[in-house]
């Protein structure tokens, strides 16, 4: 199997209209197929992942942004559970706090930002300072505006510091979230992921919409953002791990090199 | 097969001799059988976990400490690249920065203490700070007692207030660890590994058992250390698994109460 990446990667300066996103892919593989490709798939980032570790020069960046039970938490247990823990970190970005408040909103993200040889994961990010505020009439659009300009700059920023961004944006359908969302009222284990405040923001729906598509316009060469069919959880796994195979070889890390003469050094 | 965990942990007042201690264990298991139950344990320390990240009032603090290639990157990679990532937070403590060094030892620890429902992983701790320290003469043994008093005291305030602390020291023999060094010697995708610095630690073998001797002399009820034997790797990842399910098990974290009645709820 082929995945064309690029046909689910934002053009630069493109509008996004989410209605004309799939939501529903396979990539013509079955469940089973999908699966035994994504384990495969799993070894092959091990090993890229070990090297940007061993380079220890340069960094990646995976911001997830989704609708309530779009995805994120799955994604972060099925496909960055497969990496390395060593060389990962993940930042759960919540209602800031009341320090948090008092400075930029960049701030706290910033300080999230990973290290040289790491991969960070933002799950809900500094996108939510664009998204959920201004469905809640919180920030007026010249602010938005002015926030997606320094978003863009401080994306800028960190690929210039040799950081990758890859930012995704895990699409499902109206249908699955409900199914989703039934599904925590169903099972008293997953009883405590349900919140009554989801069922607020479903109902905003359309709005949402809307701001994720201006959202989607801060898609650069740096740091472009993925519409990811989200409906099949085995397909969102499968096409997020092959973006970020396909990112690692084209940053391609090295080994890093080394003076020593393996054969001149004696163990005692 | 029914690991005893308790006859590796050091008990409470007891002062421990490392010579009377094996590096070398298989619990009765040859290697496929342990991974077979290492893979069983995994299923079972996913299940408490989610019960200790649902709960969000209590936490888990795992100390790994070892001798170079004594095998903390590999415990890291295959016991706690098990569990759900979105749960785990790593810390790697190197040499001290400038500013780290500008506060007390304990300063930059405590920054990295989990919250509440996570489990946090130190790749090296608090404890460098009277090992490494103490071998090279970097500070004296009145310091070295007054420090191992304010982690004493530290870690019953982490205790005190919900985090579970597990120490791990990590016991390999000097003939394993020559052969892992060599192993870094003898792949060229290995060698980025290997530190000439790790030689001149070796060579300074017996002061390093008698400091980790002090050092485990730390062990307390609510933060024991465990001396688990890690010559063999396999045993080691089954040894340690065993050990945070015995303690997850004991915590006995419950997914949260609520109030709202899951029929009444209607997802429109």
């Amino acid at each position: 199997m082929n995945l064309k990446t690029e046909d689910y990667r934002v053009k630069v300066g493109k509008t996004v209209r989410l209605k004309n996103w799939s939501t529903d892919e396979n990539g013509g593989l079955d469940k089973a197929e999908g699966k035994a490709w994504a384990k495969a798939l799993a070894d092959e980032l091990a090993h890229w992942q070990e090297r940007l570790y061993a380079e220890n020069r340069r960094s990646l960046l995976i911001v997830l942004q989704a609708r309530d039970a779009g995805g994120k938490d799955g994604t972060v247990k099925h496909v960055i559970g497969t990496f390395n823990p060593n060389g990962v970190r993940i930042s759960n970005f919540k209602v800031p706090s009341e320090e948090e408040r008092a400075h930029d909103f960049l701030w706290r993200i910033h300080a999230q930002t990973p290290k040289t040889g790491m991969i960070a994961v933002f799950n809900r990010s500094h996108y939510e300072d664009v998204l959920v505020t201004r469905v809640h009439d919180m920030i007026d659009d010249n602010t938005a505006r002015q926030r997606l300009e320094h978003i863009r700059n401080f994306e800028t920023l960190l690929g210039d510091s040799g950081t990758r961004v890859l930012k995704f944006y895990l699409h499902v359908s109206k249908d699955e979230q409900e199914e989703r969302l039934q599904a925590r009222l169903d099972d008293p284990d997953k009883l405590w992921k349900f919140s009554a405040a989801d069922l607020k923001e479903r109902a905003l729906w359309d709005k949402y919409t809307k701001v994720y598509e201006e959202a989607l316009g801060t898609s650069t060469a740096a740091a472009p953002w993925y519409v990811i069919p989200a409906d099949r959880k085995w397909f969102r796994n499968v096409l997020i791990s092959q973006i970020i195979l396909d990112t690692l070889r084209d940053m391609d890390p090295q080994f890093p090199e080394t003076d020593l003469d393996p054969k001149k050094i004696k163990i005692k």
